[in-house]
């Protein structure tokens, strides 16, 4: 009786953490899909006046893309792939039963997978962030001058990219730590488990 | 007897795991302190003739140092963290009993702290790629223009101390795996405790 009461208890919490992980990854997939289009249509065009040829002004315009930036190509690429193995664990938490795990190797492997992921994320937001302190301020030392007081727009719309990658980071930590908190939590070297 | 012979087979494995864990945690030990003095002590001086002035020519020297770079600055405060973080997981290995542990919560920390580390050590090194692919091939969209033709040995110690960091973010992730591996090892909702 106290016994199956126990494993009740088990079950329903299982159930809620569950719930709390696919929350998670949900907010980490809005997070890394938000990044990826924000910064996928990042784009701004400029009309400068270069010269006057008598009373006619001669203009130039000049565009601002993600493209033109590696880091900013990489920054897509990484939440993009982000965003998919977001769908992918969903896919797997909700469709595939539980008992295609051979030796546990399928919590190893979700963990390995996170892992390399947040892992990834951080490169490339951390990159998009020092190329757009880069853009605004400009580096005399290297005497590259700064973009963003042209392309503003421009320049913010990276920075709200960056900052809801980074948020899929945060969302990415708190799966991974709830994920191993949970399967490590009646670890027999400490806490034998109650029977 | 049987159930004395497998607590024996448990702490033996356990013991070298643990050698196994710090002898990772040793070499990114190594490669972050390796990664960070390499960086830091990152300076070339060069000195140009920009004009002559009778049969006299003027020349300056220009001097690239790793602070002009602020992605610079914080791969070298972020790989002097993971190894500050590095010595200190020693240390509790090493010297702290494993009886200070309140509700499995050391295991939690350890691993919220590695993988936090892991985030900020790849986030600084791939940084310090991009702005390194930039310094060598310039970015002709804003242009930047390339330094690295006037300070190739400055690139290339930069470049070295970035694959250091990443082979020290490779040893932090076989730690975190091991441990995390380990720890929910005997799974008791999949793999019952052989009693």
């Amino acid at each position: 009786m106290a016994q199956e009461k126990v494993a009740d208890d088990g079950s329903i919490r299982r159930s809620r953490v569950m719930m709390l992980v696919i929350l998670l990854r949900v907010l980490a997939l809005f997070a890394t899909t938000a990044a990826t289009v924000v910064m996928a249509l990042n784009k701004e065009s400029h009309t400068f006046a270069v010269a006057t040829i008598g009373n006619t002004p001669v203009k130039i315009t000049l565009t601002a893309k993600f493209q033109h930036t590696p880091a900013n190509i990489m920054f897509v690429i990484a939440n993009g792939v982000a965003t998919l193995h977001s769908l992918l664990m969903l896919s797997v938490m909700c469709f595939v039963s539980n008992k295609y795990d051979i030796k546990g190797l399928r919590f190893i492997i979700v963990t390995a997978l996170d892992m390399v992921t947040i892992a990834v994320l951080s490169g490339a937001a951390t990159a998009v962030a020092f190329m757009g302190e880069l853009a605004r301020n400009g580096n005399s030392h290297a005497r590259w001058n700064k973009v963003c007081d042209n392309f503003e727009r421009y320049c913010d719309q990276g920075s709200g990219a960056m900052l809801a990658s980074y948020i899929g980071i945060l969302f990415f930590m708190l799966v991974n730590l709830v994920n191993i908190f949970e399967h490590g939590r009646f670890n027999p070297y400490k806490n034998p488990i109650p029977v």
